[in-house]
């Protein structure tokens, strides 16, 4: 059995071929050129489906078609509500696609489907319930309940990036202020990085970066962190307690089995680990109970690919 | 078909037949005496449950009895692990009961079960998800998810009252600082009451309490906001604030179709509702997308019994 999930981003559509067991048995991809109409972009989506189905044998060797979408998606409609990153609203999805191909279509979330991915083959393998957080340009990732994408009754739900930290606190892009990704994404270690700069540029931070503040990345940081760096390992403890009061909060509301760190912070590997497994369990309301397993993102890239095509399999 | 609810707590267990709708028929009530051992007060649980039974013409045409516990359960085995106002810890629940009693048992948080019912048959009447916030001493209430109450793989999910709305903020019971319910609870209008009081003694609030901070009260505070005194409609602005904050992270996390409001600040009533109602739609990140509902409380005290009656129809 086999599905196609291709990856809708704003620069590329990624296309994979995958196995009931989750494997990617191989991979296309084109440019999105997110300029276009919506229906050429679709006709491509269309094209790659059809080239990799090819490697399988045909377009009868494949159960369905799986979409992960950059915006807010009608995961029982087939309807693309609206994404920013490619200037689309209310594309019914799953009718567009039928015109082209016979097979079911299937769509989500891109963040979501990469959760699902990561929760079903990946480092959750087999949980019923996840946290993923992807931390970014901003916070990604999703909600798995009952091994299921959670969107909940408005297809609104699981914005994981966005419950609010700090009342009143920094304005996101979202327009709601305090939201978590605002204190626990990659953005964040980089700008309070910048910061570190301006207010001492012959710093380590300074150094490293040769007072650029564009050259200042969450990686920098962590690196100068890991060499205890005392204003780089400042600003990883402050951004650590921000992440680690969000999952006190994903606790107690949904006390998941296990949580799930992507994006570029988790590159950091052990050295962001081993702070959040030794204290997030004395940091929750209910320290007697069993507790959430905090593990790393396996599957990278392909996650959002894999899980799209979970979507039909 | 009948079911028996007992709501388990601190001072009394209240019990109640309940039939397949929901509505409750009959009742009855004994004291707890919560310093007896556990098994005295199981004891009683079991005679009020044949007295009831009784009533619906013996225990053979009695479903099931379920229990509404002040604490932790492991819904799966019936299992107290701990309830604080009780001093019980690790309590098997069912076993127990089934020494008493020839009826299957099922037991569930009593915040969580009141939840249930007000989503089944009260304010929510047949949604599929709810988030019930009941603004009391704390914030209880429950998620409910697929009709059925939503607890985490570690039964400690669900806990409404203690995600964190400010970083670093008050102090909660819990331990952890920053919990949702410092700040929206009826105890957060109180305190922020009697603290008006004794910075202005000779205020509104002040006069009405004749001095005394004992006498400040949620519904103080709430008329003289509506009777539109300065100082209590500034305490009950910052109020509804911290409140409709709370709410966008439900939203943006849960995206119920409807929030129910019980509880002694629900008493406030349209005043209350109406700016819940007007600003939250507002306050989201996708302001584009339907929103949940938001309505008060039906059931009443006769939530806690029915939703536990419910456990077992």
């Amino acid at each position: 059995m086999y599905a196609i999930g291709i990856d809708v981003g704003g620069t590329n559509l990624a296309a994979g071929l995958v196995d009931e067991t989750g494997a990617l048995l191989c991979r296309a991809e084109c440019p999105t050129c997110a300029e276009r109409h919506q229906n050429e972009v679709l006709d491509d989506v269309a094209a790659l489906t059809v080239q990799l189905a090819e490697q399988a044998g045909g377009l009868d060797e494949i159960t369905a078609l799986g979409l992960g979408l950059p915006g807010v998606v009608d995961v029982r409609r087939g309807e693309l509500i609206f994404a920013d990153n490619l200037g689309w609203q209310h594309v019914l999805i799953g009718e567009e696609m039928k015109k082209r191909l016979p097979l079911p279509v299937f769509a989500g979330n891109d963040a979501n489907v990469a959760a699902l991915a990561e929760a079903r083959c990946g480092a959750g393998k087999g949980v019923e319930s996840a946290v993923m957080l992807t931390l970014g340009t901003g916070i990604g990732g999703g909600i798995i309940l009952n091994g299921k994408i959670y969107t909940g009754a408005h297809y609104v739900g699981g914005e994981i990036g966005h419950f609010i930290l700090e009342t009143n606190g920094r304005l996101c892009n979202c327009g709601v202020r305090g939201c978590f990704e605002r204190y626990a994404s990659a953005t964040a270690l980089i700008l309070a990085g910048r910061k570190a700069l301006s207010e001492n540029p012959t710093g380590a931070i300074g150094r490293a970066a040769a007072g650029n503040p564009g050259e200042v990345t969450a990686r920098l940081v962590v690196e100068l962190a890991r060499e205890g760096d005392r204003q780089a390992t400042a600003i990883w403890e402050e951004y650590l307690h921000y992440l680690l009061t969000g999952m006190v909060s994903l606790v107690n509301l949904f006390d998941p089995e296990v949580f799930i760190i992507g994006g570029g912070v988790a590159a950091a590997g052990d050295f962001l680990l081993e702070p959040l497994r030794t204290r997030l369990p004395r940091m929750v309301s209910f320290t007697d109970a069993d507790q959430a397993r905090i593990e790393l993102a396996t599957l990278g890239n392909d996650a959002g690919i894999i899980g799209a095509a979970m979507l039909g399999l």
